[in-house]
């Protein structure tokens, strides 16, 4: 029996500039009839109103919506309203703006500027490299110092710099390039730079260039994920990102864990074959930047990486061995710069590359990138980051402490281990609706391509939405008494067709399988365990957390709502909640535009105190208890709870 | 007719330990006599009495021999004698102690070491490379820190440094060295060592070994010439020398002074094949080290080079374009170490580089180098320094000020350019004597070896001897109205035959030739006009100079006394010059040996002051009038002129 949705008044909608029509009941949500209509508007927070992502303008029309916080006066004078806020009253004609659309490009920061823009706003741009433009007095025989200290002097003068070194490579171009645009040159200088920035102490120039090109800096910054790579090209004259990138980590291929990598990297030549797949992975993502941007990959000059502890010791070709044996200790958490070409990475040759420092074993330099990205550790709140992915890590504390546990969650969250999981790019599933009377599914791809899989933003939205719907108990079975075609048995067992082989790109029904939903059971079910058991472990619960900060490779968005509907993040106000996307990447990006935020790596690295989870009975408890959607005991999601219990009952 | 050597009283002097006889006049001169027998005996100062490296032991009989400053009470009491000191008064019983003897050794700083030790004595043993070994607590589950972070610790406390950084390759080997003899392990450190040796203050590790190796700690030094290469293998746990050796450097194949050095450079192809040729030269030296200490190549931790600025230039692969054009600029005076093994040298994996700086395109790290291994830095005393080589180079001053110039000598000094000149090793003939009744000659070879040729030394005391008996004019030119076979027409003109075929080891006669005899006055012009006309600018002369520095790569020795009768040194009193050999080699053996040498080089190379003889009339002037046996003007050389004033009249 239904409860929502009488079929009453119809009204039609038009949205620009997409000039699509659809029809939608008097009173339905706006959001959920352009997800309907395959409009794109990227809601970061699920709908929940408080991310401030979708917001539209009503060219025409009238909807009912409370102005929030996230539309100032002069805004909603104009018209502009959250979609998600907003139920449809009349005929409408609706322009969605460009910032509220889903683009192509896939890496979430840009889309989630609201999130970032609240938590990462305590940085100035002060890079670690700093490009010098110089005029030197030509040589004479009165003045005829080397060319080493003409520059130098000149350094001095200008940019009041002292302890100025110089890479060796360096001194072989000096002579002809200080002469080929008469004694006019741009030195690139790696330094830590005092934070008044009137002066570089003891930079070192790594480059040197006829001419003024200190316009042109740029930096790569990178988060080396077990399952997926991703990168941002960064523009450090403006402090801006010109391009993004995405792969699947070419280690998967050797094994989707890190222990498997290990193992592997044990293997006479394993350790060689893992590095040069993950630096081939990495190249393919420059060479795509650098297709967007139109930078050539030689005048990258820095390169900024956070990734795990393991995956950080096999980019480096460090033997990742004794991370594996007990009493697990890396080879080192903070490992000192090398140039990136040494590894292979097709950058400048003069750049280096810096890695986002560690913790320990298992609690890697992504997190610590998360953590200084997101200046958690400049702020007294409470905080609860958690960064969900195939090594999950959660992060308690403040600006005074902090713990930190990880846990193995799989690859499900990145699309690894489901049937047509697919890493988030264009064609991926990412948002999903059903309707409650045919069960017929509705969904948006990312880049609005025809599907041809499920990214892990979308697995969450698409359990969320079989679970509402009735589609799937709460043990994660489907209901096979449910009167549809779209659920049926398929060589892995039951699924569910939310495309027809001729609607996609693969030419075959893409499914969602219970292998599929068990899966993602388990890994949120780590996740949530290993928040519980930490939190525990400080004597915090759920609703003490001021602020929750969910980091994770999810694509364009993950839906906060749904994520809770799932039992992946707790039942507390939704207003706590700020999704930053990818918080690994975050960090490494703001580490480029900020050299003071890789000294911040360095203090929180230390600071960070490592609860070991493997084996603790109380998480073997709390996962154990998870095991259910959303969890064994309802009670701990009272929200989730009420949805179903509108459900009709199906036994 | 003769004056000197009547036919007298006939003495036996009977050498041990090398069982030689000789049959010598009564009054005859104990060190001459000994060249003529073929025992060898160092002596620096050429038979002066300053140098004190020739003391015997007389064992019975008598010679009449004032005791010197050289000679403590003691050592006259126990029949300790200077060899060139003393004359021969009945039969002799003398024994040569080993430190008074020519070894096969070439180079000549163990042979100098009273000169070296009156000089270069105010340092500690020091050394920029430290080997700190660690016993470290193993890694348990509550103490899992990472390796570095370990090591690091246990550096802390048991050395107390501070700012410890790591080589990146080290990291690489740190798990399982650490784990291989039970977290027993020894890190060399490079550092700059503080002046208390309680603290090392920022040091790398640069690499890690299992257990205790704390003992083992080589450097190599090396002197890159024009003409010839010299190393020394140093033992840094002691301050000593253990090994030595020279060889020609091979880039003469590709000219012999420094501008057709650059001029190939400039060639397709040049630069690097100039760099190799050095490098192989090095690794030939190396090689030859290992042979003679029986310390492998890959255990050398540190290599120290001093070389004029070409010569560094082409070590490191930096084009020297520049320096031979207007207005003559390096690319760099002070170069950034870089680890040897990049440029080919075969040392361990990890040692570096580190050049001794220079002050301009013709002022090179060679004379930086010999200025600071000889303390002049550190004296009030007015200082003459030569360093005669291919490339002549002149300091003048003390610890408050510094002049100085360059003069291009050529390689007659080392035996280049010479019909029968070789490089200073076993078989060189390097003393000379000549009978005065017959004008046979009496020579000494290195090593004692049967002759193959003649070294830069050898080539003076020969043609000082040959100016000396008449045998030479003052313009060069052979008598031919001498009774003697040995002067004859030679393929180049006149010559004189020093060995007959069957003597030697080359199967031909080695020759002295008329062209040799003016390619070593024009060398010796210009190093003595360069001296001149750098005192005359600084409005010295030269009887102020308290001390008189001369270093050269001659082999065994230098004779003062006949280099001032050929007119190279100025003829002042003889207990003022102190020959030191290769002076390059010696700063740069006790920059190895002290780090505070290191920072000594880099602040006298900024107090120099470069004076350029290239253009300058006065200095072609006093070439021209060099360009004499001793001079034009006799009188500038009384001491020589007396002696010559003694020489029956041959006309």
């Amino acid at each position: 029996m239904m409860v929502k949705h009488t079929l009453d008044k119809k009204r039609n909608v038009h949205f620009n500039p997409d000039n699509i029509d659809v029809l939608a009941n008097e009173g339905a949500n706006l959001l959920e009839e352009a997800i309907r209509a395959g409009v794109h508007i990227a809601a970061s927070c699920g709908g929940a109103g408080v991310c401030g992502t979708c917001k539209v303008l009503i060219e025409s029309g009238k909807v009912a919506s409370n102005r929030t916080a996230q539309i100032s006066a002069d805004e909603y004078q104009q018209g502009i309203r959250q979609a998600c806020q907003s139920r449809i009253i009349t005929d409408l004609s609706v322009h969605v703006p460009l910032e509220s659309r889903l683009g192509t490009s896939v890496v979430s920061s840009e889309k989630n500027k609201s999130a970032t823009d609240i938590l990462a706003n305590n940085w100035k741009l002060n890079p670690p490299i700093r490009k010098c433009y110089v005029e030197l007095p030509p040589a004479t025989l009165d003045d005829n110092v080397c060319d080493f200290s003409r520059l130098v002097r000149a350094l001095k003068q200008q940019y009041h710099c002292d302890n100025i070194d110089i890479d060796f490579d360096v001194l072989k171009d000096l002579p002809l390039v200080l002469r080929k645009k008469d004694w006019r040159a741009t030195a690139t200088c790696l330094a830590r730079i005092d934070r008044d920035r009137t002066r570089i102490s003891s930079p070192t120039v790594i480059k040197i260039e006829p001419g003024d090109t200190s316009h042109r800096l740029y930096s790569l910054a990178l988060d080396i994920g077990t399952t997926t790579v991703c990168g941002q090209l960064l523009d450090l004259t403006r402090g801006q990102v010109i391009a993004e990138g995405i792969a699947y980590n070419k280690q998967i291929e050797c094994g989707s864990d890190v222990i498997t990598r290990i193992a592997y990297s044990q293997k006479p030549g394993g350790l060689r074959s893992l590095q040069q797949a993950v630096v081939t992975t990495i190249n393919e993502i420059n060479h795509e930047l650098s297709r967007q941007s139109g930078v050539s990959t030689r005048n990258i000059e820095h390169v900024t990486a956070a990734g795990n502890t393991i995956m950080t010791h096999i980019l480096f070709g460090l033997d990742p061995k004794f991370i594996r044996l007990a009493p697990y200790t890396p080879s080192a958490c903070f490992i000192p710069p090398v140039k990136a070409g040494s590894l292979g990475i097709k950058v400048g040759r003069h750049a280096y590359l810096f890695a986002i420092p560690a913790v320990a074993s298992y609690v890697g330099g992504d997190i610590v990138s998360g953590v200084v990205g997101t200046g958690m550790h400049q702020r007294k709140a409470l905080t609860l980051y958690m960064d969900i992915g195939t090594n999950g890590e959660i992060v308690i504390g403040n600006s005074d402490w902090m713990v930190t546990a990880s846990c193995s969650a799989g690859p499900a969250f990145e699309g690894g281990g489901i049937k047509h999981g697919i890493i988030a790019t264009e064609g991926a599933i990412e948002t999903f609706a059903i309707d409650p009377l045919s069960y017929e599914p509705e969904f948006g791809t990312i880049g609005r391509a025809r599907p041809k899989g499920i990214c892990g933003s979308g697995l969450i939205n698409i359990v969320a939405g079989l679970l509402e719907a009735g589609v799937v108990s709460r043990d994660g079975q489907f209901q096979t008494n449910i009167a549809t075609r779209r659920i049926r048995q398929g060589s892995d067992g039951l699924e569910y067709v939310l495309a027809w082989a001729p609607d996609t790109q693969i030419g075959r029904d893409i499914v969602i399988t219970e292998i599929d939903i068990d899966n993602l059971t388990r890994a949120k079910a780590a996740m949530y365990a290993g928040c519980r058991t930490l939190s525990e472990s400080v004597g915090v619960n759920s609703l003490d957390f001021e602020q929750v900060i969910i980091a994770g490779n999810f694509g364009s968005s993950l839906n906060i709502e749904k994520a809770i509907t799932v039992g992946l993040l707790p039942d507390i106000p939704r207003d706590r909640f700020l999704f930053v996307g990818n918080g690994s990447l975050l960090g490494a990006r703001l580490s480029s535009f900020s050299a003071d935020r890789l000294d911040d790596a360095l203090r929180v690295a230390g600071m960070m105190t490592n609860f070991e989870l493997s084996e603790n009975a109380d998480f073997m408890n709390n996962y154990t208890a998870a095991l259910f959607l959303p969890h064994t005991d309802i009670n701990e999601f009272p929200t989730v709870s009420n949805k179903l219990a509108r459900l009709p009952r199906t036994e």
